[in-house]
């Protein structure tokens, strides 16, 4: 297999409830943001990770829909979907194409527009992410899969409602520094605990918004990026994928991401390094509870001992484990199939020195985990400088 | 590079409404077929190929799905969706997963389970795969954009209804020899002229079904094939992918299929045959005048022959182009994700010598044609043996 190479990025410019613009406008702005960051003529192929364009925008086969309105005509281009870890599995597959010597140039994008539906419809569209037949059919959606996790990490662990409160308090002190959040402004602990309760444990402000969005990223040889790019070429220097029972109720320990587990596992071998080698973490905070079972399951910190070390502010911009210095899924919003590309974005930024205010100084290695469903679908991305 | 083969082909055994069974049962059915004609005991990696199984069936995030009812936990699996060229789509990625070196046994799968809705939810579906804003919401039908297709092939080359209706009779006498097909009887060419009329020149005997269905294929390094599989090894000489405008009012020339001729040009190039060397071809015969512009834009015949051609006998079993001689889209069904997997699984049977009364005698090498859309989308691969 080639190396690969990350060489360009982009998104459209602000991400929200944005009526004035459909899904195809959203994603060629993304995709024309990624293409002129690369500085490159052409690509060779697209992916395009989506979860449910049918259900939330009557609309299938974006592979043809999305190349042909980027001008794109005749391009090999594929939708890609795993829930809401659909952005990942797209850049995973783009990073395949390229490292298989097939293509040399292609675009790993995500798109996911979300409000032109209503609150029950886009309630319903995100549930078919769960198991229809054993847990949607019975009332089940992600607020309550999230919640029963939650509550389960409470029980075992001692895990409070301040520190999942933390979370997202962290997660958009970070995410008010990003032009394009959904939700750039900072928020305090009692704000959260003080919001409408939405499925007990999680308060309205324990989970991330719905949202319209796209992210896009061009990939290339690592020999060729080193050869062309005038920007710093960012290297994929592993990555892991892996699924796990799509139902909650079927895992041996609810508060334990077996895909992630797996696909870190994999990702670490491949890139040959340790969680102690990482300098940030773009992690799937769904759910504030989200964000300590994924730091936990990639092997951050100790199992039960997340919430504790987000009160003590080790995951913050500024302490030993960053993460989501993007703002997260919770400030920044979560467009489900944009949101693992868009966390590839926030890395390579980092890496690149171009994250401004958000800066981790000194970044040269950074790790993605997004994640589909209750944790059905993990893809996991090591990415450092060349 | 790696060369790749397939090494395995199953189908769930009898396409057609299957109310009592859900898409998980058809799709397992189908791996494990595949699975115990390759002869292995695990696979590496996995892509299932499915237009809507948000639309159809509420259910996306069936890569974890299915992996999962498939007792594989953990894994790597993804849904991959091209319209009704998933299924070729799915064979390509798992065909490039394991050129690239990064995975050995990768299940390449197709499902649809679409008669769980009722006729007008299962159009609206199926609609999706056209262009929603241009073309869905103005009233256009996948029956009345092939109506167009055919209208202008008719005025320009002189086609008749009763070439049309030949393409079908020639499919159901295929399909009448295939104990999976959902509709295996013959029929006469004044039953498809006296049909009703759906979308006029297309009667309804001129229009594929509505099918629950499910196929899947085993692939493996060429190498790796020769030395273990006991079964003949099929290799993948050309694989071809290509889009055009979603929208049929956007292309020049509505008789002519940009995406299929363009991805047939890479798959001929890659196998460096011309079509000339071809035994027998599978291809996407969604209506009747599918297969008669698919055969011309794949090069077979001359722009405008194909009526001529399929009248004559050409087309036929015994003729020197044998088209479909699965059955087709027509007669065997057309679960839109699993067909261009089935189309592989068709092909494989052939040169391996195993299709029974269809045989086409000496067949060495095969070509499949899967197409999405009003032909928006499109895969070919070259098979042969090796």
């Amino acid at each position: 297999m080639r190396d690969v190479a990350i060489i360009g990025v982009g998104a459209n410019p602000k991400w929200g409830e944005l009526w004035g613009q459909s899904l195809r406008d959203i994603f060629v702005e993304a995709a024309l943001a990624a293409i002129d960051d690369a500085g490159v003529d052409h690509v060779d192929g697209m992916y395009v990770g989506c979860m449910s364009s049918g259900l939330f925008a009557g609309q299938e086969h974006i592979g043809s829909l999305l190349a042909d309105y980027l001008g794109q005509r005749h391009l090999p281009a594929t939708r890609v979907e795993s829930a809401c870890a659909s952005g990942g599995a797209a850049v995973k597959m783009a990073a395949l194409e390229v490292a298989s010597g097939h293509s040399d140039i292609v675009l790993a994008g995500g798109v996911e527009k979300m409000t032109d539906v209503g609150g029950g419809d886009a309630t319903y569209a995100l549930g078919t992410a769960a198991d229809a037949e054993y847990e949607c059919y019975h009332g089940a959606t992600f607020p309550g899969l999230y919640a029963m996790i939650a509550r389960a990490h409470m029980d075992r662990y001692g895990t409070t409602p301040e520190m999942l409160a933390q979370v997202a308090v962290k997660n958009h002190d970070n995410g008010a520094l990003n032009a394009m959040a959904q939700y750039p402004f900072h928020i305090r602990a009692k704000q959260v605990l003080d919001s409408i309760m939405v499925a007990d444990p999680l308060h309205i402000l324990d989970c991330s918004p719905i949202t319209d969005g796209a992210a896009a990223a061009i990939l290339c040889p690592l020999e060729t990026a080193k050869k062309l790019s005038k920007k710093l070429p960012i290297k994929i220097a592993g990555f892991g994928h892996a699924t796990d029972t799509i139902q909650l109720a079927q895992r041996e320990d609810m508060t334990w991401l077996g895909a992630t587990a797996k696909a870190a596992e994999q990702a670490f071998e491949m890139a040959g390094v340790a969680p102690k080698d990482v300098d940030l973490f773009e992690v799937h905070d769904c759910f504030t509870i989200a964000e300590l079972v994924v730091i936990e399951s990639l092997g951050l910190v100790g199992k039960g001992e997340a919430g504790k070390a987000t009160l003590e502010g080790r995951t913050a911009r500024d302490g030993d484990l960053p993460v989501n210095t993007s703002g997260g899924l919770k400030s920044k919003g979560h467009p489900v199939g944009a949101t693992g590309v868009a966390q590839v974005m926030e890395v390579v930024k980092q890496l690149r020195g171009e994250a401004g205010e958000r800066q981790v100084a000194g970044a040269k290695r950074g790790l993605t985990q997004n994640m589909g469903g209750s944790g059905g679908s993990a893809v996991v991305h090591i990415l450092e400088v060349a």
